[in-house]
């Protein structure tokens, strides 16, 4: 018989919430069930987490009902600056929360094991033991979407930094223009799926869904939508230039909305990045291969490698 | 009785050799007795390692005849790229090699254990275990010399990134300045301790006999050298804020020639650093506790490791 457990896994997104019962191992995760819901936003931070934590043990309810087995762990991972050590999730500045004790809120409402961790990171593990990182010691996740921040994989383990780690949607690149975080010239002001967006938007003055419409529109030549598309590219390539200066990865793996444009989006940040790397180690740029789910399965990889701790 | 060994530790530095003889185990290390030479410097790169495995050698002889009990491993630490895993000295920039076998190397001229690795790294694990990074498990130990290095402490562990990790002397800062890295803006070029002197006697055509001279004349109110240490200390800051962004570490240990000035390096540095930290981590500045020793003692630690490994 196989070791595989019952685990439900939950992702806390700045606008959804999605969640899975899943047969998983420390090497595997097949998702058996899924659900997806609206993450919660009411008035203050604090309420919001609260609500969020209602909302995660309903579904944990939910799904564990469709269990053919005990569940036995509830993996939960939430985005912002996250403290896995503490179980704390310290600041969430999308959905307004501080230092909000949530291992303890979910383990006071459930009496299974509760894993506790970031969005990006557990995305970064799934794709390190299930994905595209699979066999690699030293790489970086690099999902690219709202916002842009990378699990960073080093000696074969997602380093967390106390919670502090990868954000390098924050690294200055030079272009000049203030962020929200209080800085200038972040990466992710031009090259996350938002920006390129509103950035063709507001020199065209057309309607965009978002990165896949400017996407399209460079595919089919309309000189704007290369510009923003260049601007993004060259962006993250001086990115990932510092990311291999300090960290030498070996893979890269592009995930988020912007990675969607697949080639269109590796083959300019390949080329860009190869012009600019001098002494440093070229990374393999990849690909994700879990798409938007990296992050419920590596909930759910959170709460088994718990279960496999005991 | 304690588990202390003897272990012969050799810090191959890029004009001289440091080598101890070493009574030490995984948190201890105590040197006994010392010995330094100028490294071997020849035609080509390949002549230079060859000698440099003879010094080692026989310095490893030398001590060895000290110990009052068996020598039982040799620790072994060299800079530039290094590759620990396989044991081979990627390349030296300064020294000249490139892809040289250096574990295999010395194994077949010993009878001893050979631990082989990276001076900066080593240097990284000895202020973490012995010295001013004792106790975190996310640090950046940052020796500023003639170039810039650093050691990535992630997850209690010191990280190598395949031997690429930690070329912080190489990151973009900005100032336009080519470097003899093929890139430009890089930190080394105005904050090294050689580029600290170096741009104080272009400024001034005065001769300095090093970094330590510049700090000399910043406490006297030299304006020269004034400007020269605050752009040093301004761009060091700059490099801290990227780190603190991308690693977000908890500590970060200076060390190397400039660290000598302590107070007039570190108080200007921790207040620019806190005027450009918006929400990451603003790491605790600390001055190295081992000064150049810290190589060689990072080497016996090395060499303590791959006994207790066994």
């Amino acid at each position: 018989m196989s070791s595989l457990r019952y685990v439900v896994a939950v992702d806390v997104g700045g606008t959804e919430t999605k969640a899975a019962l899943v047969n998983g191992g420390p090497g595997a995760a097949t998702v058996l069930a899924e659900r997806r819901r609206p993450t919660p936003r009411l008035d203050d931070g604090a309420a919001t987490a609260a609500a969020v934590v209602d909302s995660v043990i309903d579904l944990a309810a939910e799904l564990g009902d469709l269990a053919e087995g005990p569940v036995e762990a509830l993996g939960v991972v939430v985005p912002g600056v996250v403290d896995e050590e503490r179980g704390v999730g310290v600041l969430s500045a999308n959905l307004g929360w501080r230092d909000v004790p949530f291992h303890r809120l979910l383990a006071e409402r459930t009496a299974l094991p509760v894993a506790f961790g970031h969005d990006v990171r557990a995305g970064g593990l799934a794709e390190l033991r299930l994905g595209a990182a699979r066999g690699s010691t030293d790489a970086v996740f690099l999902p690219i979407g709202t916002g842009i921040a990378a699990a960073l994989i080093m000696g074969g383990r997602v380093q967390s930094g106390g919670g502090y780690a990868g954000e390098i949607g924050h690294v200055d690149i030079g272009h000049g223009e203030p962020c929200g975080c209080g800085q200038r010239g972040c990466l992710e002001r031009v090259a996350s799926s938002a920006a390129v967006a509103r950035r063709y938007a507001a020199r065209t003055g057309r309607r965009v869904r978002g990165a896949v419409d400017v996407a399209e529109a460079v595919r089919a030549g309309d000189p704007d939508a290369v510009l923003v598309w260049d601007e993004a590219v060259d962006a993250l390539a001086r990115a990932l230039l510092l990311t291999s200066t300090l960290l030498g990865p070996e893979i890269v793996v592009l995930g988020g909305g912007l990675a969607l444009a697949g080639d269109l989006l590796t083959a300019p940040l390949g080329r860009r990045l190869t012009d600019l790397i001098s002494f440093q180690r070229r990374p393999e740029l990849r690909l994700a291969e879990l798409g938007d789910a990296a992050g419920c399965l590596g909930a759910a990889l959170l709460a088994v490698d718990l279960l496999e701790a005991r």
